[in-house]
């Protein structure tokens, strides 16, 4: 039993912490093109997103900048929990039989539990700094829910928190761990704005989505000059705040004296996902490695495998301004999963783009190969995942598997982004054998893609 | 908004995490008295352990060595989550306008969620190493209960806890979590066990207690050759494994340049209180510090503060040797308050020997002001506590503001050791406000002493 230890976890101190976030604007190809205001369909200026952001993050929305200087004031927040560990998944590795090399960047050991305070807590930092004193929000799973009112609490900010109706009713411990840290949660579609009204209208709205869930926080902040809103993924700005775990990675990486070949991240919005992989796509465009990006969907919602890359709205009610993303249609209201993070009809425009430019693949995994995964994730590596990064997981076991009969050398890095202490239903369900493969309803995703604006050009 | 920043966090590298554990047995000033077998009132010896232990935690229990080396295979699976950090809680220090400093050592980063896996890891390997294929155990929380089934899981052991009734009802989670991890968990008292099924003919036991809960995991493997019994707390090696827990802060207030005047932690069975002090302790007894050591017991509970410092078993069947140390009676059944990992009818003798050396305090803690330190706490720090280590925040906060008052320097150090991610009821229960202050019933525990065997001498 005593093997010569192995190496498990690779560590950063505090000072090799990286110092900027990584935009990827400076360094594609072709750029991503840009959102559009729904009433003119010109690009959005500025002043268009004034209402609901601080013009630091407007900055960052379009800045063209390599490196971005993250502020000091974040730093000592994110040294609370950061650099985060990379571990070697060597349990994982015996159990399944594999030369392949696994890899897992663990994101649960962040106070909320997710990668999502990597973005909250700039976010919350630069409101707070422009006078902002109260931040709406949209959120589904819960992750994104109790990011941002933990970052409010630090700021002593208000948080005002709409959670898709069906999570709000089957997560309630998410709801609690949002109201310790002292944000309002209200159930959405919701009586307190005019969109959930209009909304409640069609009871086929109760479970709530995303997209309605968005619309409501946004229409709140919208209407008070001192509240903003702040949004979990899709906007450049926090897929630039996700980069610091791809930086960390590939420190660690190299501290492991390794390359990978595969990075495999699940993908919702798109920001855990970017987070990962857009360092090491700055190294592959440089020409310094080449492995190869997987997104892993749900089967459920499977925006970039079988969305249209179109100029649609970000949520329901068509607040948003257009985005050219890969979209299954605003109303799109995906089988309800126990992956609730990844329930969003639209990918972020820049996944979007670097996905059109073949730059990355992406790969649509049902829940149950997820939860597979999961378990003999936990029992292997004493990590129970969120079911969102399950999907990585599973994708990252297959081509674990596929190195066991080819041979081929296969170095796999994965992004653990979340724990799942909250999640515990969905393995219930599993372990009982009543949990089923999502269904994916492909009448809804022609009426959905129906109504989505038609943009000249 | 950018102070200077200020240093939040104490982190080890791996080579400089302890590899020994220390054994305060080689430093105490006198013996603590042995336990005795409760057939012929003579101290217990190897063999009269060895249906329920494997050997090297036996002679673990009675060693005299001041320093016993961690094995590679144990330091292997503790670096997965070790060393842990060391906090400085200047939010929260600035929340209560305190001039005093606050440390916390975090062990809610294990993968269990507790400090509990310290333990859990060695006595899984210790047990594999010599043949064992399953081990029982009890569980209150389930705190203990998680951490056994992941150290089960690494070692590819059977697993089966038996779950105090009222906690197995009302923490469905912590169940599932337990079952992810491959183990059974039974509601005690079961029908499994002839111990359970006596205790279920009378009504009064249905909600169980950890006494039951003992009684029946013991039953079951004193049956069986290939089974063995696992404790979290109370016994001298559990203590022992604890210790790396001090050990690692010594170091860590090494580094913030600081030495504390007073270690608070919270004590049940006295295995996290033990596992941060004890270390500090041997400083002491050598003259080289001056901390005050101080326990918190809930006030539902006070083992260490009204409990008699006597001969008594450690469960409630009658089925362990009986141990020196101070209890409220074996049959004792506390009032059902939310920390169920403190609700423990005796103390660990090693901590009760020390207690009544004078070389220590208690303080017991009613539910409602730990809550209250604990939402602060969680708006101020970030972390959501687990109810148990509240009473040692709450104590914290009590020093911190007599240090307002007094302007005598305090330097506290506490032991935060676990998360609360499974006990957010009883925070809503706070939150709503129908949280009441438990009771501690007189009557009770005079009944309970009186059921204490006598032993003569």
């Amino acid at each position: 039993m005593d093997d010569n230890v192995r190496r498990h976890k690779y560590m950063l101190t505090e000072d090799q912490m990286p110092t900027t976030w990584y935009n990827i604007m400076a360094d594609l190809p072709t750029p991503p093109p840009p959102p559009l205001h729904p009433g003119t369909m010109q690009p959005v200026g500025p002043e268009d997103l004034a209402p609901l952001f601080p013009m630091e993050l407007i900055m960052q929305e379009v800045s063209q900048e390599r490196y971005i200087e993250i502020p000091g004031g974040v730093l000592d927040v994110y040294r609370q929990w950061r650099p985060s560990p990379l571990f070697r998944a060597h349990n994982l590795e015996k159990a399944l039989g594999t030369p392949a090399h696994i890899y897992y960047k663990y994101e649960g050991v962040s106070p909320a539990g997710s990668h999502k305070t990597n973005t909250s807590v700039p976010q919350a930092y630069y409101n707070k700094k422009e006078g902002t004193t109260r931040l709406t929000t949209e959120t589904g799973a819960g992750q994104w829910g109790t990011a941002l009112a933990f970052a409010c609490s630090l700021y002593d900010m208000e948080c005002e928190v709409w959670q898709v109706g069906a999570s709000f009713d089957s997560k309630p411990f998410r709801k609690l761990m949002i109201e310790v840290f002292g944000a309002k949660v209200h159930r959405s579609p919701s009586e307190l704005t005019d969109v959930g009204r209009e909304f409640l209208k069609d009871p086929k709205n109760l479970p709530g989505s995303l997209g309605i869930a968005i619309s409501e926080a946004v229409e709140v902040a919208a209407k008070d000059p001192k509240t903003r809103y702040a949004l979990g993924s899709v906007l450049n700005h926090v897929l630039l705040h996700q980069t610091i775990i791809g930086e960390e990675a590939l420190l660690q990486m190299a501290m492991a004296g390794e390359s990978p070949t595969h990075i495999v991240g699940c993908t919702g919005g798109g920001s855990n996902f970017a987070g990962l992989s857009f360092p090491f796509l700055r190294e592959k465009l440089a020409g310094k490695i080449s492995p190869r990006l997987i997104a892993a969907e749900p089967a459920s919602c499977p925006s970039l495998t079988r969305g249209e890359y179109r100029y649609d709205f970000g949520d329901t009610a068509g607040m948003t301004p257009l985005m050219k993303m890969h979209t299954l249609g605003h109303d799109f209201i995906p089988d309800p999963i126990h992956a609730g993070g990844l329930r969003y009809h639209g990918m972020a425009p820049l996944i979007s783009h670097i996905y059109e430019e073949g730059l990355m693949e992406a790969v649509a995994v049902p829940q149950t190969e997820c939860f597979q995964a999961a378990v003999l994730f936990a029992r292997t590596e004493g990590i129970v995942p969120a079911p969102e990064p399950t999907h990585a997981l599973a994708l990252a076991i297959r081509e674990a598997l596929k190195a066991k009969e080819t041979g081929e050398e296969t170095i796999i890095l994965t992004a653990l982004c979340g724990h799942g202490h909250f999640d515990l239903a969905a393995y219930d369900s599993y372990l009982r054998g009543s949990m089923v493969d999502e269904n994916f309803d492909e009448a809804r995703l022609q009426e959905a893609l129906a109504t989505i604006p038609v943009v000249a050009g």
